[in-house]
C-alpha cells in the first residue's frame, strides 16, 4: 500500500429542483459581483440568471472548446471586468468556462445539466486546427458545482442511458489506470453502486427525477476518482477510435467500456472485487452484462459507424498509447480481438 | 439526495517503511527552508530529522494542548523565523502543531504514529484551566500527510486494537452524525472495511506490518469523514463520559461504540447497509459483535472506573448534548438502558 493521493478543495450542492436558491447562495457566499455566465440561450442559463448580478451573458458555446472562441470569452470576461465565471449546460459550457479561468484565474460556479464530469476534475482542453491540446490546472477546478436533478430532466432515457454509462467508465477505468490508489476505488466503486442504481430507474420511470439524482451523484464521483487516477485502457482506446473514425463520444464508451471489463477484471482481484460488490453480482463481467440487458444499451461499433477494416489499425495505435501498469499484458492480439468483439456487438457472457 | 460537500485540499503519502524519503519529498516540494520539528525525543522524530533543515526542535508535548504551551511554541516558532511545522507522533505532537498554525498561518507537514487521525481534519483544541476549547479553521489542515506503517510497529497490538476501534468510532458516526452526506457515508464503509480488516491482522501477528498499514488507511478515510459529517450519538456520549468519569480515551470509545450501533443502526437502512457490507456481515450488530468477539476487545465501562451510580447523571448530561438528526429518538429511559449495557459490558448479541 505504497501511494500519494491528493484530494482537491471544492464545495458541491446537491439541491434537487432547488437550484436557483443554491446558485444565489454560491454567488453571495463568493462575494460575486460581476458574473460572467456561460450558457446557451432558451435553456437553464437564462432561468437561472434572474436575480443574479449578471456583467456579461456569453450565448455561444462549442463542443471542444475551438480556440478562437476561448480568446473571444476571455477579452469579453476581461472587458466586462467581471469577478467570477458560472457555466450552465453540459461539457461545452464548462469546458469554455475553463479555458476564460486557465489565463484569468477567475473563480468558476458549474451547474451540469448532463452526466460528463468535467465540472469534478481540474483538467480542461482546447482545439486549435482540429488538434486537441489538454493540460491539468487548479485554475479551472470548478470552486462550487450545483447539482439540481430537474435540469436534467429534458434528457431522453437513450442518451441519459449512454451518458451515464460514459460516467461508469470513468468509474470503471479508475480501478486500473496508472495513478489509480485506493481511495480512488473506494469512490469509484460508490460511483459505480450509484450510477448502475440510478441508471437502472431512468429507464424504469424516465421522468422521474430520483434516478437522475442518483446518476447525477455517481458521475460526480466517478470523475474525482478519474481526475486522480488517469486514463486507464477503456479511455486510451475510445481515445483512438474516436480519433480515427469520428465516432459519437458517449456511444463509443458505452459500448467499449464492457469488453475493457472482460479482458482486464478476471486478472484484477481487488478490482473484480470492488465492481462486482457495487453491482450486486458474482463477477464484474457478470453485472455489465446484467446492466446493459437492463439498460438496453449500445452494443456495437459497426453500427456506430466504425469500418470493419480500421480494427487492426486501431489496434496498433493503442499499442502506441497503452496506459502502464495495465492488469493484463496489451498486444496487437488481444486489443484487436477485443475491438472486433466490440465492433460486432458480441454479448460479453 | 440533497446536501453540501466540501471536500478539503490534502495530499497524503502511504510510504511504509519510507518516511525519511517521502518527509525529505514534501520539505522539497513546500520549498521549506526553516523547518520547527515537533515531536518526543528519543522516538521517531529524532532519525526523520537528519537530512530535513531543522532550525528548531520542539520535544515537549502535551495531551490536549495547554495554552501555555502553544504559547511558547509559538514564539519558538517566530524567533527561529520558521517556514514550516513538522509534527511526528500521535494526537499531542499533531494538536501542538495545530495550535501554531492557528496563529501563524504556516504549513503543517504531519507523520503520524497512532490511528487517531487528527491529522485528517481541520479541527483544533487547546486547554486552559482544565477547559477544552474547540474550533475549525482551514490552517490547522496539514498540507501533507506521511504514513509510514512501521512508525506504529512499538505500539502493542491491545492498545492497537483500542486505538483502532477509537477510529472505527469515527467512521461509524460518520453514519448519522448531523451533517452526514452521502459521499462521508462512502468514505466511511471503505473506512470500516479497512480498520476490521486491518486490526484483524494485527491481533492475528502483531508483528506484520500489513495490519497496521490498513489500519492507518482506515484511519485516515474515518477522521476525512468524521471532520466532514461532525459527531454523532457516539461522540457526544464518549464526551459526556471522558468529562465526568475522567476515562481512558480509545478505550471509552471501543466500549460504547457497539451499544450506539445496537440502538442507531437498526433504526437506519442506509447506515445498516454499508456498515454489514464493509463487515460482511447479515447486520451491523453482527459485524461488531464478531469483530469485538475477535480483537477481544475491551467491554466494561465498569472496568475502566466509570462508578454505576454515574449511568443516570450521565444519560441526563447525554439528552442536554444530543445530535440533531439521530436515527433514533433519545430519551433518558433509552440512554440510561445503553449505558447500563456499556458499563457491564453486556454481549451485544
Amino acid at each position: 500500500m505504497s501511494f500519494v493521493h491528493v484530494s482537491n478543495p471544492q464545495r458541491v450542492v446537491f439541491a434537487p429542483d432547488d437550484a436557483a436558491r443554491a446558485v444565489s447562495d454560491e454567488v453571495e457566499r463568493l462575494g460575486v459581483r460581476r458574473l460572467m455566465l456561460i450558457g446557451s440561450s432558451g435553456g437553464h442559463a437564462d432561468r437561472l440568471a434572474e436575480g443574479l448580478p449578471v456583467a456579461i451573458r456569453q450565448h455561444e458555446v462549442t463542443m471542444h472548446v475551438p480556440v478562437e472562441l476561448a480568446d473571444t470569452a476571455r477579452e469579453r470576461a476581461k472587458i466586462a471586468d467581471v469577478d467570477a465565471v458560472m457555466s450552465v449546460g453540459g461539457g461545452s459550457a464548462i469546458g469554455l468556462a475553463k479555458a476564460v479561468a486557465l489565463t484569468t484565474g477567475l473563480p468558476i460556479i458549474a451547474v451540469p445539466t448532463s452526466f460528463a464530469g468535467s465540472e469534478a476534475t481540474d483538467m480542461w482542453g482546447m482545439t486549435q486546427n482540429a488538434t486537441k491540446s489538454t493540460g491539468v490546472d487548479p485554475r479551472v477546478l470548478p470552486r462550487a458545482v450545483i447539482y439540481d436533478a430537474t435540469l436534467t430532466a429534458s434528457m431522453p432515457s437513450n442518451m441519459a442511458v449512454a451518458s451515464g454509462l460514459n460516467a461508469l467508465a470513468h468509474g470503471v477505468d479508475s480501478m486500473w489506470a496508472p495513478r489509480s490508489d485506493p481511495i480512488d476505488q473506494a469512490l469509484a466503486e460508490e460511483a459505480i453502486r450509484s450510477l448502475a442504481y440510478g441508471l437502472g430507474e431512468i429507464v424504469d420511470d424516465p421522468g422521474a427525477i430520483s434516478g437522475r439524482e442518483r446518476t447525477l451523484y455517481g458521475a460526480y464521483l466517478a470523475a474525482v476518482a478519474f481526475a486522480s487516477a488517469g486514463s486507464g485502457l477503456h479511455h486510451k482506446v475510445c481515445h483512438v477510435l474516436g480519433g480515427m473514425f469520428n465516432l459519437p463520444h458517449a456511444q463509443t464508451h458505452a459500448v467499449v467500456l464492457p469488453h475493457v471489463v472482460a479482458l482486464n477484471a478476471p486478472a484484477d482481484d481487488a478490482a473484480n472485487t470492488r465492481i462486482s460488490r457495487a453491482l450486486g453480482s458474482s463477477t464484474a463481467n457478470d453485472g455489465l452484462a446484467d446492466l446493459y440487458q437492463r439498460l438496453d444499451a449500445p452494443r456495437s461499433l459497426a453500427e456506430l459507424g466504425m469500418p470493419e477494416a480500421g480494427i487492426e489499425r486501431a489496434a496498433l495505435a493503442i499499442i502506441g498509447v497503452m496506459p502502464a501498469g495495465n492488469p493484463v499484458e496489451l498486444t496487437e492480439v488481444n486489443l484487436a480481438a477485443l475491438l472486433r468483439r466490440a465492433w460486432k456487438g458480441t454479448p460479453i457472457t
